[in-house]
């Protein structure tokens, strides 16, 4: 039987002295950063660090720094206790949730920036997002000296630009990226699907299938500007409200492919559109 | 007899390697970050280096990036073979001198921001300087897992920038300040004297003299917009040309003091005046 819940630690010395007792036993370590409110696809991610690791720990930290004044800071939704029932229920080693004060102690004032790939698309639509993202990440991976840290492809951007940071900064670390984790109907998993309607839940994983359906028509030799504007106009048409972006970029810089077809490079579709009050995000390789 | 040169080694790699056995063996690790042209000022570092950690290694890395187009990065003095010479008679055991290639590889995006203590004083007079100072140093920090790295006070302002880096990212490095080395005339030692001519170096012999003076006179409390004038004006008298900056501070987050008494506050003097085409910068408590 798996214990009720794994242990929960809150400083980043307390965090330290066990990942460096495991290190000294031996036993190698994986990373997952969350900002709680766990869900399946989290649970998917450590169970990837467990494929490569002994030992696993997930972090739990809403990050205010990542969140522009008028975003949904306050409103995320935050469980810790059933958080650290269900990083038990996969064999979670270790949940490190320290207090807002404990990452931005008094006289904080360092900012990290991944410029190019942070740029576009998100970084775009949210002005703040990356260089938040950037700095808490760093942070993290300095905190906890693990050798894995498991992100999710559901944030492809994301997990793009802490690849550049990681190569950048020369840390210690080897990102892992986790497939997306999605509903039956295909929807991906998100911690802000909880704030769909039931209504909107059913427009929602609509959302997969209009993006398929475009990258398949770029695969298959399609002009770009063409399976962009299709895909928009089926999400319009279903009932989704303000799309952010919905295009097809370079799979690793998410520099700009197209108008006209592909041709060899490696393509990568990526959506962001409203539904509701609710913004969801999506992303497939081409 | 000590060896002829320490060991050299150019990759992130290597070096890691090294500190690893060092560290696998029980012995610490103390990295003195330079950009090379070594005088005896760095050679202290080193040496307060030693007190502390069994093991030193010391950086030569001239940084494009924190040189502005219009400054000296072409002209810094370089010479690796004369710098390894002086750390071996010091008994440095490694010195890591990287290509600049080997430190900002194809695509490198990344650039760390630390606010407040960087924007005044020679963050003023060289906007492009601290944010290149603190990439490269939280780089060289992450590079060579160090458990100290020594700074020299000479440059008072990187010191404190460096110790809110530190803090800020959790690196897991403890800062040693060594104190300024000076020449038997009261010099501050920097790799720019070689700029001066021999006219020059006489009167730079001054700037410690001014500084001095104007702090003694804030410590008796006189004021402090006094005392900044009185050393501005025996600067400018006795030849030096612009003076970017003479300010007494707030010591260690460079806030403003002044314009009376300084009262309980604790205080730094710096400066920052040109004599000729050279730049010189000094400092002292208060």
């Amino acid at each position: 039987m798996p214990p009720a819940s794994p242990a929960i630690v809150r400083t980043v010395a307390d965090l330290r002295a066990q990942v460096a007792a495991w290190k000294a036993a031996g036993d190698q370590v994986a990373l997952v950063p969350t900002m709680g409110a766990l869900h399946d696809g989290h649970l998917t991610l450590v169970k990837l660090g467990q494929t490569r690791a002994r030992r696993t720990v997930a972090s739990v930290f809403v990050n205010p720094r990542q969140f522009a004044p008028h975003e949904d800071f306050d409103a995320y939704p935050r469980g810790e206790a059933l958080d650290a029932e269900k990083l038990a229920s996969v064999g979670c080693d270790l949940m490190f949730a320290p207090t807002p004060e404990a990452m931005y102690g008094q006289g904080f004032s360092t900012s990290i920036q991944v410029a190019g790939v942070s740029e576009p698309l998100e970084g775009a639509a949210r002005p703040q997002f990356f260089g938040g993202v950037a700095t808490v990440v760093a942070k993290l991976l300095i905190q906890c000296q693990a050798d894995f840290a498991v992100f999710g492809e559901k944030d492809y951007q994301q997990l793009q630009v802490i690849k550049r940071l990681v190569a950048d900064l020369d840390l210690p670390v080897e990102i892992i990226a986790a497939p997306t984790a999605r509903a039956e109907d295909g929807l991906a998993l998100s911690s802000r699907n909880a704030y769909l309607t039931v209504e909107e839940r059913q427009i929602a994983a609509t959302l997969p299938r209009v993006l398929h359906e475009a990258a398949q028509a770029v695969a298959h030799g399609g002009r770009i500007d063409e399976a962009e504007a299709a895909g928009k106009a089926a999400l319009s048409a279903i009932g989704f409200g303000q799309i952010d972006y919905l295009e097809v970029r370079q799979a690793l810089d998410l520099s700009r492919l197209g108008p006209g077809p592909m041709g060899q490079a490696q393509g990568r579709i990526l959506v962001a559109a409203w539904l509701g009050k609710t913004r969801l995000i999506d992303n497939m390789a081409v």
